[in-house]
């Protein structure tokens, strides 16, 4: 299932070997002048080779439109794009071809397909998120240039390592302060020296990233199997590497009481809105109109430089040596995939809500 | 949207205060011998007034099947169900007919759909849930008969008491040994203790769900946007109140590094399996044959008894306070919710698999 | 597969001799005035026992919503909704148990579901067609009130009678002044004179049925495989004994050259339209403002009185003659239905339209 | 909406002027060898400049692959594949860039879209049919290898030439004798010169297709909404200028009897089968088991060289005479397209079909 979306859709296609990763939009609407700056922003950074933090493999991701573009505007019609796979050695990856990696998909994959592609991850790889990034930005751009809405995520931790970040304000140029893209500049620091720790020890880390959108009206999101956060929910836990999700307060909130816990309404000028947000700008799954904010987690990257304990194809055990170029961590590349990816599903709630509501 | 499922699909309708709740199954194999007495024993679970730390309203629950059956079993065509509404006490919502309650639908529901059906929560109300634990029993009766997989959930903590339940082992006898449904019997008398106080200050409590399905083959879900994660959050998020899901080791992977948290493949017999399951069952988003285990946040009920700041509908400020009868924790009663959700996503599953790969 | 449309879907339910057929309406719009009186209209010239073209089998066809409505008006949750089957004499089905009727659908379901549920068509028959001239009907308040779009058909051929009708002027209540529900006066005494021929002679005829819907903007419709026609065609093959569909020139058109076929645009007034119409108000699969015109064959019914040769379930010849009641021309009641699943596929391709224009 | 399928998935982009079309295949089963050859030549057949009898518009149409093989054989994941565009003389197209071109779809997709690509008919030209013949091709691979199916089409009629065809035994060898693709030899003589002379006089003509699936099992097609005839019809009418199908008997059948229009079931051997197949193969919306037979018709090319009345964009009176190179019938062509769409609905059942049945 490569398709995101029922009336913004996304199909995407492509391993990470292939000569090529890429996607198809269907259902953007005609007429908006695309902004291809904003998409290759967004892909630079998602990019290995930022920083000592993220890969040392390179890629430049320039982005081809096949179809869909008339002088720059929208037509209406699919919109197919790729972007090239460069740098691509598989050598490295011969090694791994007769065994399989502990917590990757190798063994998963051959159990469902009864094959294996053994060129690196393939498409259980993160570079698929390439299709995610371009179609995604794409959806922020209708959100903020139809919707007035704007997304923003940041890594709010890094292994133990928290933060303190005001949703209601921060921008991303703040959370491009740093390598790391925690806009609190003492954990940025702190989270820093943690992957740097770990990458000197061969090992990785794993954290959380969090995300707010902010300017939806109250609305949005449709009950009950399409509530905003099943739908964010499912986005985000389509991300590589990522094993959790929580909305508003979230697993806190299961630890709270409901008199400490509820959102008291009040009058705000002209609009009704809530004096505090556990809810995330959620309830009953629709849009309250106070800013949408929920978090990702996601677990270390898989593969570390450490030996580890394995099996090969012919359930012998054996030891497994990564080699290669990764990411300590996964997190400061994954902030552009969740706002993608957040982008994505609220603009496909915004045209359902449209579509019946005329608004 | 009221449509759950790809192949196996369940169209659920129905509001608290209407004459009854119900759904349609559509999709379900041919030839099954309905286990009735199973979705009873759901559905008994899933009922208020079962104790203490449930709602005293009463509800019999008998299901109707209007289609789709001939001599008790399946005949391929779509199953149509229905549940009457019993002691429905309306004079207890006029009170709130002109408010917003705090952590409630009500705002959201009426600036989505532009008016407001003031009988009690509507649609919002967890009432609706009744339809899917039909058919999620339906689904399990499927998994378990033509798959081999059953599905056990129990209530890990409440508030902030924690439980430790042998996720490989535990039954459904288990889990009801205790009133709260939590198979620990230290942790279970805590966390009785915890709701009977919070009930008797007029407040409320939060809890998570922890759930298992085992005997899952390798090779379940669909990367990448329908993977098993993926599919199990949006099911999660779906359920009245549901605000965290976590796969695996989830948000404390988060703070993991690779080394420590990666599951080493091992062979046991014939078969290729990991000595731990920080992965929850599924790698890549498709399952690899150990148990999958997830856990699912839910925040305390919104409707407490101490008094609480709101507006009116026209925005002027207003005390209320809740009268009637409501749970004071609603994770007891959410636990056969849990597996009715998991259940029709993994039945979801298995037939998507089944049509590809033929097994 | 039991649902149908994309925004405004239906989800129909039930068998000819079970209790009720009913259905789910999901994506209504909420704050429609639902018009019960239109929907019994036209649930009763759907109905047997109208004439002597049609069955004597009795059915009082009461609909029982029981979601979806609050004082009148749709709240924007599903419409459930139902209608008891009654006068089901299970009887004359014993004798049909045991064999195939030929052309009827019982040696498929057999086939397909690995069962057989002797009793009538089960769901095979038309009494399955009640949900979807519920929804049509709902479907066409709809498109008439906030579209401005009306939908009519009629009988336009029976047999080898043809009619001649004016489609940009016929109206219901013309369709409605013969039992046949043929306009053209002197065609419909003798299409009704052919049916009744055939009736004595304990034989059946097929006939054809002409749509046109008035008032659609240009616009509607999603290329490239959700093309106007396509949905439409779809819709109507759906049908029971439905075996063709033709757009605008249709069949005669393929026998046509481009120089005498396409239809010029001309200037009326403040719009743009066509001189001719022989594409049926669709080009490229969008709507271009002309009257959608189409048309649709049915088979002759299955059910005759003559005797037939066929096999019984154990492949062993047998001569087959049919009792009970039956249409000898299914056409006059298809009329209704003809309409119904025209809004349903016209309603959802303005939603579809609306979402992503605004308009 | 530009894809089609649910669980054998095509997503089509690109337009006739644009620098490729293409397309990405979801869900196709691992471990397919792939018949690249078969491809290139069922897009050969596609092709234009075959005859006189098709545009002298030159193509080569050689697929690139960019995802989704793995040493010759599909590993699951998404088939992306692109075809380059050749030979556009986009000259030609500014003389229409102004003006509605009658039965064209400029008219409808400026009102659709709100805007204009004038380069050709950008995503209405048959161009878009590559990628279906692509993923058609692919498709009938799987239906031939996993279940026994074979499709057949050819051209029935172009104008009012008919032809007799045996449906039974007829192969694609036979229909690729004429150029004109019709197995009867006297026909093909009569339908060549038909569409010579139209040329010749600077017009064209329309035609009519038939298609044979042979193999099936009873027991393919979902009632009551996906019923095979449906999504055969609903594809069909997908294809550009096609304005008509019939399965079956279709419009001939609508002017029949009951006594002699149904197929008696007899034994054969150890199957059941009908003694005629007037259902096409369908009853009650799933196979029978015997041949699957439709028919689409298609409209006279839109494009002749006579002049033709129309307005401008700003609805003022114009006349138009077309230049450039078209087809002066386009069924020769569409066999193919016919064969493909066949092919990927039929698919689509037979893994609906197993996905539920485990068959």
């Amino acid at each position: 299932m490569n398709t995101f979306g029922t009336l913004f859709r996304l199909t995407s296609w492509g391993e990470s070997h292939g000569p090529a990763v890429g996607g198809v939009i269907d259902g953007c609407p005609a007429g908006l002048l695309l902004d291809e700056a904003a998409i290759a922003a967004q892909l630079a950074r998602r990019r290995t080779a930022q920083s000592l933090l993220t890969s040392s493999r390179r890629e430049s991701d320039a982005v081809r439109i096949l179809s869909g573009l008339y002088e720059g505007r929208t037509t209406g019609t699919p919109i197919a794009f790729e972007v090239a796979n460069e740098d691509a050695k598989s050598e490295h990856y011969a090694a791994i071809a007769g065994l399989y990696r502990p917590s990757h998909a190798d063994f998963t994959y051959e159990a469902k397909f009864g094959h294996r592609d053994p060129r690196g991850g393939g498409r259980a790889s993160a570079r698929e998120t390439v299709a995610r990034v371009v179609a995604g930005t794409i959806a922020e751009q209708l959100l903020r240039e139809q919707f007035g809405v704007e997304v923003v995520a940041w890594v709010s931790s890094v292994a133990k390592i928290g933060s303190s970040v005001d949703a209601d304000s921060v921008t991303r140029a703040e959370v491009d302060r740093s390598a790391v893209r925690c806009p609190d500049t003492t954990a940025a620091a702190a989270m820093e020296a943690e992957i740097l720790a770990a990458r000197s020890e061969g090992d990785t880390v794993g954290g959380t990233i969090t995300c707010v959108a902010r300017g939806l009206p109250a609305g949005w999101g449709e009950p009950v199997f399409g509530k905003l956060e099943a739908e964010l929910a499912r986005a985000m836990l389509s991300l590589p590497a990522c094993k959790g999700f929580e909305s508003g307060s979230g697993f806190d909130g299961a630890r709270m009481r409901g008199s400490t816990h509820n959102d008291d309404f009040v009058r705000d000028g002209e609009r009704i809105t809530t004096a505090t947000n556990r809810s995330g700008g959620i309830q009953g799954g629709i849009s309250n109109g106070a800013p949408v904010l929920f978090r990702a987690a996601f677990k270390p990257v898989a593969t570390h430089f450490q030996p580890q304990q394995t099996v090969t194809r012919d359930g012998e055990p054996t030891t497994f040596t990564a080699s290669g170029r990764h990411d300590p961590c996964v997190v400061p590349r994954a902030v552009p995939m969740v706002e993608a990816m957040a982008a994505l599903t609220l603009l496909d709630a915004a045209l359902l809500h449209r579509a019946r509501s005329g608004r």
